[in-house]
């Protein structure tokens, strides 16, 4: 595990320093885990300056990384398990939306103190995920500071198999893993603009906070789908980087838009606005010729995963939503961007 | 570049958003450069959900990752360029004491606000040293929060070539590579306790925030050295790292250890403190038998680095350093703690 710059200590009074437990004794004590459960292709892991993988010869490795930032991707009440479940999901997802297999990650983390009572739940859900998934925690750094959780994840796709954003073809269909919406709901009842019964609730704040990456399934589409991409974004945001990669267009059809049936009950605005422009779903979206419909579905029933066609690629530029009746949906294509905020209101 | 839980953009009103440049154009404008230098060995680089690589077959994979915080790893004057380098160089030197080539790196960026007078001259500090050893940066994340830098290197060695810092064996000589003790002595200065004329302290500033890690050293070291680290937490604690992992004791000889004229100048007491522990000095500290000090100097030559042979190999446990007479010195092992802080004092 690889360490920075330990002498600018006098800088940072305004941190709380916890005597009690160290950097070494807090990556001992949590994140290392000996001789066991260390995964396939894995020679070595924390505790030199670099971890060794030996990935499959002749194998590309797919790499991902993503920074979760307190208040910013999730709430500063947020249960430590589920935290860390979710900072390896998001990634996990991205190895999914490539057809990879997981191989291991790092994880860079910053906390405010070395506190067991936050250490000891977010490294068990952290390996709850990874052991279902196989993989081991490699390396990565810990140190003082907002909290801030980075994981790297690193998998292997054979050559050319990867699933991309750039190869949807005009006429190929649009299909979507799992349901759309759930953890949009549940950030307006956190938020207060919308209140759901006690059960409903929890099953959609699950969705929120323990999101299943579709590892399997990313790799039963290899070969089988034309492009695919996790929707993280928003459906409409997350198409519209595949159609732009892809230079085409597409038309869905909302009726067909899988949901919960909380999401369902919803009045027609917010039904959109969480099916359509939601994000944090950690769907797998992807596109197939109509010709492998039997593959796609066999993909899924491997996976575990229900999958529907939701739409198809045309040849005309645009993103087109259809209601029920055919007739077309206005809808601007929102994606969340990081530094935008949400997107200003169109001019009248 | 993969992006992450868009929703939750209500509960950091805290943040300033800066409205006029989103992610996407941001990654755009500073991060991607199409077409242009890729590295070898990166089939797809930024814009996909992950990234594809193509280490050489038969190769293992080393990786490393290190996150940087404002207060703690790096003062909040530093130049945006070179607290760029010293992000990606703090991150090769891990690379280097693997005895790895790099391949690739992944950046995630948490930045208070999307600045271009921030983002550009990072953005250019970044490159330059990535085209110094011809590497891509491969993707990554980018989000509002506290400032925060997460970089993760990839690198590849041969299999059971990596250097390791389980391998020192009695009788081996102990090497340092460069001087000791400069960046510390800068960071006395920042902190008011040392002053210097200004050209001197722009030399040790430059050791402190430029640091040059040793990649060629490390891969000429491949088949010499029996052990190797990179030096970041200061020369007593790090060689500890080594001597734990070996199973072995040390004796080092002060007169010997490499510093600049600077270093030399001071008082013992402050010239132990930035040489024995200083930290930061991000140097190669290696051990290899007697019998192959002629490849040592030829591996440094080829790297055109300078390194000096500073102590032996143990079979004794404990870590001794001996004065120019001879005699011991009293010293502490205090390796910085990124929690821990200043290790405390001890009991009379």
């Amino acid at each position: 595990m690889s360490r920075t710059l330990p002498h600018h200590r006098a800088c940072v009074q305004r941190l709380p320093i916890i005597r009690a437990m160290g950097e070494f004794e807090l990556i001992d004590r949590f994140f290392r885990r000996d001789g066991a459960r260390t995964a396939d292709g894995v020679v070595l892991g924390i505790g030199d300056d670099c971890a060794l993988l030996a990935p499959t010869p002749g194998q590309q490795l797919a790499v991902s990384s993503d920074m979760l930032v307190e208040g910013r991707h999730f709430l500063s009440t947020v249960h430590p398990a589920h935290l860390a479940h979710k900072a390896l999901a998001v990634n996990l997802s991205d190895l999914a939306a490539c057809g990879a297999r997981p191989l291991g990650f790092t994880l860079a983390l910053a906390l405010p103190r070395a506190d067991e009572a936050f250490l000891a739940p977010f490294a068990q859900g952290l390996f709850a995920l990874a052991d279902a998934h196989g993989i081991a925690l490699v390396g990565g750094d810990t140190t003082a500071g907002p909290l801030n959780v980075c994981i790297t994840v690193f998998g292997e796709v054979p050559p050319r198999q990867a699933l991309r954003r750039d190869g949807a073809q005009a006429g190929d269909r649009v299909w979507v893993s799992g349901n759309l919406g759930d953890a949009r709901l549940a950030l307006e009842v956190f938020r207060g603009t919308l209140s759901l019964p006690g059960e409903t609730f929890a099953a959609v704040r699950r969705a929120m906070e323990l999101p299943t990456p579709r590892v399997a399934l990313g790799q039963a589409l290899r070969g089988v789908a034309s492009s695919a991409i996790d929707l993280s974004d928003g459906l409409l945001g997350d198409l519209g980087h595949v159609l732009k990669a892809s230079r085409v267009g597409a038309t869905l059809d909302e009726a067909t838009l899988p949901c919960s049936d909380a999401a369902a009950a919803l009045d027609t605005s917010w039904r959109r606005t969480c099916l359509l422009h939601g994000g944090d779903d950690y769907e797998l979206l992807f596109t197939a010729p109509p010709g492998r419909d039997a593959e796609v579905q066999a993909a899924a029933a491997a996976a575990g995963v229900r999958v529907t066609a939701i739409g198809r690629i045309d040849a005309v530029p645009g993103l087109r939503v259809r209601d029920a009746r055919g007739q077309p949906i206005a809808t601007a294509s929102r994606g969340f961007d990081h530094f935008a905020g949400e997107p200003a209101p169109q001019a009248a």
